[in-house]
């Protein structure tokens, strides 16, 4: 073949589900109106798919780390980090981060609003430009605190000797005490840790408690944030570069911080679209045609929309069907866009989120990929139960990459 | 049961396919008319199997031991070794090995021709015995020197202090220069290996140039095969032998040396057949005749034909369909001959080789294994398509021996 192989990978975050009582025991996806993700399935190979492994319900980091190809058991590292880089914070090898939320705590430190009123972003960059001006006392360890989204946070660590094996100080509850935070083996590193976090959180509830900031906020009858919880230590994973395995350039487009981070971190370019906001009202159509456009400049594109975990999550399984049609707007216009003899488009979920349980679940996803010379099957239906009988049988997700540029010529021989 | 089960193991080497064009997107086992391998799939239990992992294009000599039951990723160390045993040589642990091709440089060491001309057996083996008189200074290390088919050749050096990871001299292109052999690691051993084989290039290159038969093939207007490239360092997999894993007798009947090299590795017996060849005129019959007789002596027999892999590399789907269709006749007199209530019979292929592509690809192989006891499925067909419906769903290709030998009821219980 002398022209060059191309392939978009499509992730609808939770878009499988399990069959829904008000659906009378259908699934979204098999009762959403989804004429392209069913082309695709009819011209394609479907199977199903466990992200992680059969029952084990995913995280969006964990499975987008295995949709890469990096298996998620040797190189996940915790949340923290891969959000912050998601922000577009460099996080260097032996960074400790944090996820942070600005909070409200009465008396004694017990939380009473762990979003300090989902505090707007005014307010929080101007606190969290005086939350960095804190001085820790050991001179070894610096610190990065940057507000994210109303009351989100990231927080990191730099210095020697730091580890993440360190408690939350987050108790997330309400009505219980901000906890004090603890190492969480007997290393000398998970010591120092966690007496730097105690240190930090205890001068930021001093600067917080007496900011302008939050004198304004009670006398306009708002909760003051007046202090921060941290959670979910985690230090960058060392993974090979994605484009250096494969030997293609590749972006991500995805608006979650969670999932940018997991693709930087992977060596892919995340491109910003506008209008992509990571929510049900997100600008479908723009990430589409982001996603075409960046295919000429980029041998892989990994498209992203998390509208359908959202809305199950929030058990609309009605919001859900609705997202998965606009998705499927979305796939119409590329696979009119796109060179079809060229272009490998491959979709599925990350993992399956309940609107049943509005939690992410153990349950495989549906997979299916279209593209030259693929053993297309007689699956006709892209939804759970279809894909089931397709010619990929039961992957993981692990192997999914793999298989993809596999197809592209781009997975090197083992032997002779 | 009181009689002794046994069971053939017939490999199809590069046997599956992508859809091709020409065939109307069928592959040439879709295409091909195989009544006996269809019953097979008809009587026995099908599925489809991923030699080494999903996506990833296996080596025959990878898949070989993949399918043997070994895990390629903890045994393999190179294809040199392999294929030195496969042409009788006998390989010591701590041996390296090496293929070697007598081949034509100009000034400057430039290759001019990989193969010589492909010269002639009777002038490889005078030029071999006249390289194998050559000294080396160091006396810790001995080496040997061997021709086998026209430029091909075999290198094996023993002693101690000896490293496979050393780089290869051939350039594996015309035009450009030999290379000097360089160690591959910081080791000593390295190093030294590296050494020891340049000193051997020089001196072999002092020998051929000044060889009476290579100033005849001058004068005959042949390319002269006045240095020798070598490739592939290698040393012999360490592995448990397989009549001892199992409690069975095994023989191997396959005429490629990489083949046989690991069935002679896995403690087989080695069968010669006389016309089998290991290309597209191999005599398929004497094969199927030698294996039924092999069946009375031994337990298990592995059965391979390289033609089928031949072609796909030629991009001759039609030559494919042929091929395929001779091993159904095989297969066919196997059936008539062997005493169905006491004998499986597996047929698979090492990996998929693409016609279109003219590689070794990722994708998975149809397999089917019919014999007493079997829970048969509903797959009717011997191809890619058909047996991913089958009862075996997906497997690695370590999983298939122990499949088979536990029909054979000679896999151990794990635990009580």
């Amino acid at each position: 073949m002398c022209w060059r192989l191309k392939a978009i990978l499509f992730i609808g975050d939770g878009m499988a589900d399990r069959p829904v009582k008000e659906l009378g025991w259908k699934t979204p996806l098999e009762v959403a109106k989804k004429p392209a993700l069913n082309s695709i399935a009819k011209n394609g190979i479907c199977g199903i798919m466990d992200p992680i492994a059969p029952g084990i319900p995913p995280g969006s980091d964990t499975a987008t780390l295995a949709l890469l190809g990096y298996d998620p058991f040797k190189v996940y590292s915790g949340r923290g980090a891969l959000e912050a880089v998601g922000f577009g914070l460099e996080i260097l090898p032996g960074d400790v981060a944090f996820r942070c939320n600005f909070a409200t705590v009465g008396e004694d430190f017990v939380v009473l609003d762990r979003r300090a009123g989902r505090i707007a972003n005014e307010d929080a960059a101007v606190l969290a430009e005086s939350l960095q001006k804190v001085k820790l006392e050991s001179g070894a360890v610096n610190f990065l605190f940057k507000n994210t989204v109303q009351h989100r946070a990231v927080l990191v660590l730099r210095g020697r000797g730091l580890s993440p094996n360190v408690s939350d100080s987050d108790p997330e509850k309400v009505g219980e005490k901000v906890r004090e935070v603890k190492p969480l083996d007997g290393s000398a590193e998970a010591r120092f840790t966690a007496e730097i976090l105690n240190e930090l959180m205890e001068k930021f509830h001093s600067v917080l408690k007496a900011h302008p900031v939050n004198k304004m906020r009670v006398k306009r009858g708002l909760p003051p944030a007046n202090v921060i919880l941290c959670r979910g230590a985690g230090t960058v994973p060392k993974v090979r570069a994605f484009p250096e395995i494969y030997g293609v350039s590749a972006a991500c487009i995805a608006a979650v911080p969670l999932i940018r981070g997991v693709c930087k971190v992977a060596g892919m370019n995340l491109i910003n679209v506008k209008g992509a906001t990571g929510t049900v009202q997100t600008d479908f159509m723009a990430k589409a045609k982001s996603a075409v456009e960046a295919l000429r400049r980029y041998d892989f594109v990994f498209l992203h929309v998390k509208a359908t975990d959202v809305a199950s999550h929030d058990g609309n399984a009605k919001q859900k069907i609705a997202a998965i049609e606009k998705i499927d707007e979305m796939l119409a216009f590329i696979l009119e866009k796109v060179d079809v003899n060229a272009t490998y488009l491959a979709v599925t979920a990350d993992h399956t989120t309940s609107t049943s349980t509005g939690k992410h679940e153990g349950d495989p996803v549906p997979v299916a990929i279209t593209g030259p010379y693929v053993r297309s099957d007689d699956v006709e239906k892209f939804d759970e139960r279809s894909c089931a009988k397709g010619g990929l049988n039961r992957i993981r997700g692990v192997d999914l990459m793999p298989t993809l540029m596999g197809l592209l010529g781009k997975t090197k021989q083992f032997g002779a």
